[in-house]
């Protein structure tokens, strides 16, 4: 054997899981750090409950890994640098702090000439009214840091829904942005070397419900691809990022037909919307995250077959049924099931596109998904 | 989560470990019950490290397990009847039994008119002798039992082969198969689920070295799939089967050019020459194999495209230049490098088969192989 690779991942959830899954074959480690009950640390590796800024546990956790990531961006902006001071500790700080605040994030795409909605800073009340006054209605008013999942976000549609918003937000800063008549949702998944090579995955199309992703496609050969691709790979330059990082755009239709992109958000990390890569890709975004924060070359992203993936949501669907439709691949993550919690997946794959719709619908008749809204 | 199934696996090796790589996926649990001290136990699931007869340690894995399966075909008979009588355990211990032995296997080929080489027992120096009077040289001898990776056999080219090797082998029982002029050999991987479905994967053909695999390669569409296929699907309804099983042929070019299958033998368990399937195929030997042991519905086993694998043997190759090869997928099984031993392999994929053949070569250029012979 090679001497194996150690890493240390801040967060324990399912995509902690599937990097340690996908680092199985490599034969690395993996030491996890959550102070929940991670599903992910007993079967995977060696699980450090604590909190994220416990110090014996960060000691623990920078001992145990000879390189450190994090399978979410909410990590507290002190514990990323208390580890990024004794171990190679990727994506870098500023990304996650730019991740973390969408003024920041869209402020930046603006500066990289990556078109983005009309948009503006709300700070007050005062401010949320002068958005609107220049932005227009309907328009999306989103806290500027901690959603995800469609939280904190409400939609404007009309004045009465402007008045005393701030404050029903929690008086956090927010951002005001026009409200986009997509067509629909794109994101690029892409992956930075510590050398500065990048690859990305093919475009997937993704389909949300009540907020939540529902399902990803990805698009062989897709007109937009290159264009996505230019704007995640300039935004990973700027950032000096290195590892996976996930871009979701809105696809707007022209009346000529044509399509253009609009830059939403990017996240620093694996993405929803990149698991069909396990099964559908040549090597999957969790293996490539891996190689990328370790230092070792990146595999090659090509797609293997029509695909797609589907969440499972709130309530696990008959495990025997599932597995009884050709071409799907059952992920269980082992966490309780809760109303709107991503407690799997499952990725179905097909010969041709056909096929591959027919193979999707009989997975979505079986969902039983609880999305709690 | 669903419940998790727990399988108890007999044998800690590489097999065993990519066993429950595939089943971390579907929130498995694994219990290995090895001897050695085995790189699966320690990463992979709870390793009960005892010898195979060891009557406490079979009552731990009974108690830790809902399915029992093996990694290896020599278990004791009275472990596996042990195992049996108190959890589903599969493949049966028939299965086990008829693999074990080179005679009771090729008979039960010939009983379902499957064809085999020429064939003798060998019990003592005067059968080899009428046997090779009969069969003709060159011919193979080989143990009836304990054979594996080219040891336990011996050609014999000329009549003073024959003198005296009846002891040199040990004076255990034998066989004397005549030489086939194969062309080249492949295999089928083929599963059988708990209710009688059968599926198979594409032909592999199989290069070996100096008696062990070195490259695998599926291929798609192949003339003798259905006859290969047909023949796994009658052992192992005749058996009673369940699981992966992997039946090895001789192909042998006719003077017309046609080719013709000639049986040379079967593991009953998940095969090296299936190992491309991981990545490959839809769904792998190592998940269709849980799942039939489970008695859950089998997956698809189509090919996802063109792709080899090369065994790593008793040296590991430059990790970085492996993974810089476009297409390729290291497994690196965490065992200790030693002359002969399977330590990792590497799946290479590709978009075409020229394509294919270049990124073979590429690895076959890294390769540090050390055969130990």
């Amino acid at each position: 054997m090679s001497e194996p690779i150690r890493f240390g991942i801040v967060g324990g959830g399912q995509l902690g899981r599937m990097l340690a899954q996908a680092g199985a074959a490599l034969n690395a480690r993996f030491t996890f750090l959550d102070p929940a009950d991670s599903p992910c640390g007993r079967v995977h590796g060696h699980h450090l409950r604590a909190d994220w800024q416990d110090d014996a546990a960060l000691t623990q956790l920078v001992a145990a890994s000879d390189a450190i990531t994090f399978e979410f961006e909410n990590v507290p902006a002190d514990a990323v640098e208390r580890l990024a001071a004794e171990r190679p500790t990727y994506p870098p700080a500023g990304a996650l702090d730019t991740a973390r605040d969408r003024w920041n994030e869209k402020s930046l795409f603006m500066r990289l000439g990556i078109e983005v909605p009309p948009l503006a800073l709300v700070d007050s009340q005062a401010d949320l009214e002068s958005a609107v006054a220049t932005i227009g209605l309907p328009a999306v008013l989103k806290t500027r840091t901690l959603g995800y999942d469609g939280k904190g976000q409400k939609v404007l549609r009309e004045m009465a829904d402007v008045a005393d918003t701030f404050a029903e937000l929690g008086s956090v800063p927010l951002i005001l942005e026009g409200f986009i008549a997509f067509d629909h949702e794109v994101s690029v998944i892409a992956v930075r070397g510590r050398d500065g090579e990048t690859r990305a995955w093919p475009l997937s199309r993704n389909e949300h419900r009540s907020g939540i992703l529902h399902c990803a496609t990805p698009l062989a050969a897709h007109d937009l691809q290159a264009e996505a691709e230019a704007a995640a790979f300039k935004v990973m330059h700027e950032l000096d990022y290195v590892g996976v990082m996930a871009f979701e755009f809105f696809v707007v239709k022209e009346a000529d037909g044509s399509e253009r992109l609009l830059a939403n958000e990017i996240a620093p990390r694996v993405h929803n919307s990149g698991h069909w890569s396990i099964e559908g890709a040549v090597t999957s975004q969790f293996e490539n995250h891996l190689r990328a924060v370790a230092g070792l070359p990146l595999g090659e992203t090509a797609l293997l077959a029509p695909c797609a993936m589907l969440n499972i949501i709130g309530r696990m669907p008959e495990r025997d049924a599932v597995l009884a439709i050709p071409g799907a691949r059952l992920h269980d993550y082992g966490k309780a099931p809760r109303a709107g919690r991503k407690i799997g997946h499952i990725t179905v794959l097909a010969a041709d596109q056909a096929s591959l719709d027919a193979r999707i619908a009989a997975v979505e008749a079986l969902l039983v998904n609880d999305l709690g809204k």
